[in-house]
């Protein structure tokens, strides 16, 4: 069950001049669905991309970090799900190289020049003939307004696609941005097995493409947790057709300013889409810490509660188990923690200070404030003027009768 | 359901000269069981503790702290169940001094000569009264051969007492060792919520007992995870009556050896019990980290793993899901991780090695092995000289239930 999550319709969806997208069910998955999905791009355009910090990286992030390293003249990129291509060894490399020549060659353009990524099952071999026995037809199916099918093409253990679409003006040039994202379990920073994709047709130069997408993913999609577990093949890539007519936005001005705070609501709505369609999740938490010496610590304060299974599970159940937040703050391992500082409170209700339950405390309405679907846990830190936002969910049965079955 | 853990018996269990132990049934919990046991010492006798890290520790932490800070003459030790007193600011402080001080009122000792320790809901105020009123009565019950109806009064979500007894020769002279422990979930270093009380009679110096304190805790309460999260009220005690004759052990010698070994191993029992007896625990995971650079980087690599949600699920359902273990490991953050080096067992099976799944894999072999009640996995990292161990447990629903419903 997707908290508060709707299925987006293709008429909210804006198309990006210069990207265009196809897709094509190729056997990956189940016989009738959409399992593999390229985006092709204009000339001129550029791309910056983020990728997972785990030490033990997927084939496809490796390619894709080579080439993205090698040449910003990327043309195409092709994500397929069904195998992670990741824990396969030298061959999941070449398996992934032999997937870029395949398409490069279809499109006449370089190998260098395709950006590949996978998502599904880790160490199971990637499907390299059905993938390259679909090209062909995949690319028929290349148009600009197919991001709704190019999203559902991604999904794994979502239940929902997800999908977003603004519009802004910069320089009085409309520039339209749409991105997707898939992922809902092994969610948590740096990062989460987790696509998301974000293309507009903004004209801006490759350091301030690359800056941007830094910015936004520190506070989005590194701000969520569903399960503590970060994935081998999590990207966040930002592309642009530079086809909107603006001026080229080099410096942080406020065009540039503008820009981010566009790209940061898509960005926020795609990273809490994938915390709203969390595995087993039936709430959804957030979490703000405020007054924090630095973001930093504010940020471990809510990681660390976001990952209790204690605290989750007191969530699921509408439990006001409260101590189980203090303690998984006690737990955050910040240097100079003062427990009697803090204040906390649920969806505006103050229910602890001073380190302990305040005086006219009434468990029953905290009880009704913890069974809505949306949950929001505010900490005062009261040690400095800084705040960070986490969001996560609770961990029910459904997120361990899911994990449990996966494969089968 | 525990794993292969057996409930003791009162005739495995070995009096220690000098120490006595009671409980009661002080209305703390459920009215029938024993919620609220004491440990008394002779004169003489000394006491080592290690304490929980989180920053948010309990009432009952912050004064057994203090007064093994004051004196090592301590004469007491009380445990309650029902309240851990956390999250119970000033009053909590007040609350356990004042059961020190009917404590000691009633044995004719110091306030300070008393230990408290208390487990049980946090943030849920300490039951003084009902407390104070049981201590005449408690007192009463004071014996040596008291040890299995002790573990029992200290219980909470455990299932199983657990209780260990060993005795060795030092110079000739028998010394007795037995040792309790409590917990069952919020099991993490450092450390868990989680009690331990080890006695024992021999004559050993402050000094040495510290530092035996410390050695024996790190490599077994600090070795053990159940579901991540550490706790407010942790506490490890060896206490010694110095009574067995033997001449004082004041330095690192064979004898401190001998009785190091002896206690790691009750010490290990105790601890590998809380994962036996974890919350909703139906496999018993042993995870062997094998040649890294040093013991730290090896526990690193093996908590990665034992925290990890979706390994735990993969065992629940013995599903052979290795990439997770794999992906596991590439988050434990070491800084020179080469994923290609690394060898992965489970029951002795090589099913990893050079970053890929073996050649002549079989799944149906290994689903098999994961089928098993204890299940050993084994990491080598080829990459030094150096191994660490930790236990853990899988993830089930019934881990979700009894942490939903913890307090209803």
């Amino acid at each position: 069950m997707a908290i508060n999550l709707k299925t987006p319709v293709n008429k909210d969806l804006l198309s990006i001049p210069g990207i265009k997208l196809a897709t094509i069910s190729a056997g990956l998955k189940d016989k009738n669905r959409k399992d593999l999905m390229l985006i092709v791009l204009d000339d001129g355009s550029l791309v910056s991309g983020t990728f997972t910090q785990n030490k033990f990286c997927a084939a496809p992030v490796i390619v894709s970090r080579s080439h993205l390293k090698l040449t910003n003249n990327i043309k195409a990129l092709i994500v397929n799900t069904g195998s992670a291509n990741a824990g396969t060894g030298d061959e999941g490399i070449e398996n992934t190289k032999s997937i870029c020549k395949s398409l490069a060659s279809a499109l006449n353009i370089n190998s260098n020049e395709v950006l590949p990524f996978s998502t599904g099952v880790i160490m199971t071999p990637l499907p390299v003939e059905k993938i390259k026995k679909a090209i062909p037809d995949l690319i028929k199916d290349l148009k600009g307004n197919n991001w709704l099918d190019a999203s559902e093409a991604i999904m794994t253990t979502d239940t929902i696609p997800k999908v977003v679409s603004k519009s802004i003006l910069i320089q009085d040039k409309k520039v339209n941005i749409t991105g997707m994202s898939k992922g809902a379990g092994m969610i948590h920073p740096n990062m989460a097995t987790m696509l998301a994709f974000i293309g507009m047709d903004v004209n801006i130069s490759l350091d301030m493409l690359q800056k941007l997408n830094k910015e936004i993913v520190t506070s989005t999609f590194n701000c969520i947790s569903v399960d503590g577990d970060s994935s081998t093949n999590d990207s966040f890539v930002i592309i642009t057709s530079n086809q909107s007519g603006n001026s080229k936005i080099v410096k942080e001005d406020n065009d540039y300013k503008n820009l981010k705070s566009a790209i940061f609501n898509v960005a926020l709505k795609l990273a809490q889409s994938i915390v709203r369609d969390g595995e087993g999740a039936t709430k959804f938490i957030t979490i703000e810490v405020q007054n924090g010496k630095n973001i930093d610590e504010c940020k471990k304060v809510g990681m660390s509660i976001a990952r209790s299974p204690l605290v989750k599970t007191a969530f699921f159940a509408s439990d006001p188990n409260l101590g189980r937040i203090l303690s998984a703050i006690g737990n955050s391992n910040l240097e100079d923690l003062d427990i009697s500082l803090i204040d906390l409170y649920i969806n505006g209700l103050l229910f602890a200070s001073g380190g302990s339950i305040v005086k006219d405390y009434d468990e029953s309405k905290l009880k009704k404030e913890m069974e809505n679907l949306e949950i929001n846990l505010k900490i005062n830190l009261n040690k400095g003027s800084h705040m960070a936002t986490v969001w996560t969910t609770d961990l029910s049965y459904e997120y361990v009768k899911i994990n449990a079955e996966y494969r089968t």
